[in-house]
């Protein structure tokens, strides 16, 4: 039996799933174990990341097993700082960090997807995405201090000083809300992937591809330009209804799934209004007016102030430049990727080669080859 | 509405496509503009990558205008070059090419994928495949001689020297035959990856990483080292009854979409009798007493003989060792590839986003989180 063309495989289950759940109608995010966005919300990644690839939450032992093996896969292999050396300086961060993934991945074979290799992918992105912000720089890698935790040594391999408390709760609860989202298009292209039985770095460097796109990975930076281009609260009104009669799309609202208010964008709002006060004036009352004219003018679509929206205030403020926004994301979904491709090859592992639908002209119908 | 589950996606149309046609039916491979793969089986690989990134055959003028695109960037730059000087020299090639493709893409902020793009990925994966090989064996990359032709240059980078004519006609063949496949697994990849909006080169970077699994490139490979085991003719009867019997699975057989023999092993099988004989008297007696008990036992699978079975026997007499098969794959698919992102870009454009089935318990049902 075939199932027809659904663009965006819109509405086709390509996946069961224990990683996560995005229960649209509902508003809420539920993560492994059944464990609801705000109830980890002030975990650490850590604490997350773990729960994700092992299903259920860490003792303390675990814990501190789990952080152990994490410290020893931070640092940057040979391939990688090599891969990096040659890096132009003004690569998207995301191209930086796609072939430095690539290279510290590269190994013998083709090894099966396992934990520690979740573990290490999901260790060494920030130290990667660290170490090309430096290159940009003209600076030198800092190497990692794991002991001060993964948000904080994030912060700290970016410019080798320890990082104010703010700073770190600001990146870590971003990097937990963010770090799994049911079938998004960067967790399908990892599932994709795995499907073919190939390693693990293949199935999260292809994620990384996916993510850097402008509909995905890259609309907190859209939507930090565009708040930087409205300037201030009362510029609010009149830029978000000049862009709408224009037909252009405000960055920030709307979302496949959400037919609410995505939770993880209330968590952000929230810490928003401590966390970046200008950035929060100008972003809350370009949502209170975006919110009132796409319901008047499109009352049929979905509307809500999506994630990307709110994260754009809390990178900013937890001190990544816009440009690093979609890697710090990177960062943060490893761990929600990596559990994906492990849960793939152990529950279900075929091939995932779907069908397609011919509309070109048949052989019979067409001139002979020329000349 | 909501389609179910349907493990691998099989029978789920996910593309509207004009780039190529598995009729598995009628065991037809149409490629763009309506061609049987066997009317184009002669022709050179530019003309075939012409065919499926423009949709209609070149006249001279617009061939040669092509082959000087393709000449002016099929060196490698500077990212790829010290991306290269990095990589473990028993790396798995495909984890090579992976990082060599990322590192060559590293541009800035996130061009729209455009056909100079798909030139240049197709025009420098051979260079990138054939420094790799050198890398291995302690030498410098030799300089690309694009004026030889595609498949001939592709040679000529291995080892420095003009190869002959029959090894160039069984490459060209090969590189022309697998360019393109319907919504196989890596350019199904390489459409996801694009449809979040992202840059050509991730997209084949994935595929790239996709293409490395078993169950896809890696299977040209796993064929060529079974018939290896095999050793000559008068072994694979009690071979191929041994493995059915220990309930391994024969490489080279079955496929999801044909249900006939696949038209391009057809012809690699061939042209293996000329240019593989040892290959062929053992692949061929293999194949008999396979497709024999293959049918007797599970006479409800579909079990013909896929391409990857005689690619083996082709890419060996081209020259390439056998860890290199799934890098030529590449090489090839490159023209597909990027043609599937292209027209993906152009004709459909929406982010490709499926639903999942939760199947992890509900908040309401759990412990609460332990501290």
């Amino acid at each position: 039996m075939t199932v027809p063309y659904s663009p965006g495989l819109e509405g086709v289950v390509a996946a069961q799933t224990e990683i996560s759940e995005v229960d649209g109608q509902n508003g809420r995010l539920i993560y492994r174990g059944g464990y609801l966005i705000q109830e980890l919300a002030e975990r650490s990644y850590e604490e997350v990341a773990y729960l994700l690839l092992h299903g259920e939450p860490a003792d303390a032992v675990q814990l501190a097993d789990f952080k152990g093996k994490l410290a020893a896969a931070c640092a940057l292999n040979a391939a990688s700082s090599a891969a990096l050396s040659g890096l132009p300086l003004d690569a998207d961060p995301m191209d930086a960090l796609r072939t430095m993934i690539s290279a510290q991945g590269a190994a013998p074979d083709c090894p099966k997807p396992d934990l520690q290799a979740a573990i290490a992918a999901t260790a060494v992105t920030p130290t990667a995405v660290a170490a090309f912000y430096r290159h940009q720089r003209g600076q030198e890698p800092v190497a990692p201090r794991p002991e001060l935790g993964h948000a904080a040594n994030f912060l700290y391999m970016l410019d080798g000083r320890e990082p104010d408390a703010d700073r770190v709760r600001y990146l870590q609860t971003y990097l937990v809300l963010l770090a799994d989202h049911g079938l998004n298009a960067s967790t399908f292209t990892a599932r994709v992937v795995a499907s073919t039985g190939t390693d693990l770095w293949s199935a999260v460097v292809a994620a990384i591809g996916a993510l850097k796109g402008p509909a995905h990975g890259g609309a907190a930076a859209a939507a930090m330009n565009m708040i930087e281009r409205v300037g201030g609260p009362e510029s609010a009104e009149r830029f978000v209804i000049d862009a709408l009669d224009r037909k252009e799309r405000l960055m920030g609202f709307g979302h496949r799934v959400y037919r609410t208010y995505d939770p993880r964008a209330r968590i952000l709002r929230d810490l928003c209004k401590e966390a970046n006060r200008h950035f929060y004036d100008v972003a809350s009352r370009v949502e209170e007016v975006a919110l009132r004219e796409l319901v008047a003018r499109h009352p049929e679509r979905p509307n809500a102030t999506n994630v990307d929206y709110y994260s754009a205030g809390i990178l900013a403020a937890a001190g990544f430049p816009t440009e690093f926004f979609a890697c710090v994301f990177a960062a943060s979904r490893m761990a929600g990727w990596t559990a994906h491709v492990l849960e793939y090859m152990t529950k279900d592992g075929r091939i995932i080669r779907p069908a397609s639908e011919w509309t070109g002209p048949d052989p019979s119908k067409r001139a002979a080859v020329t000349a």
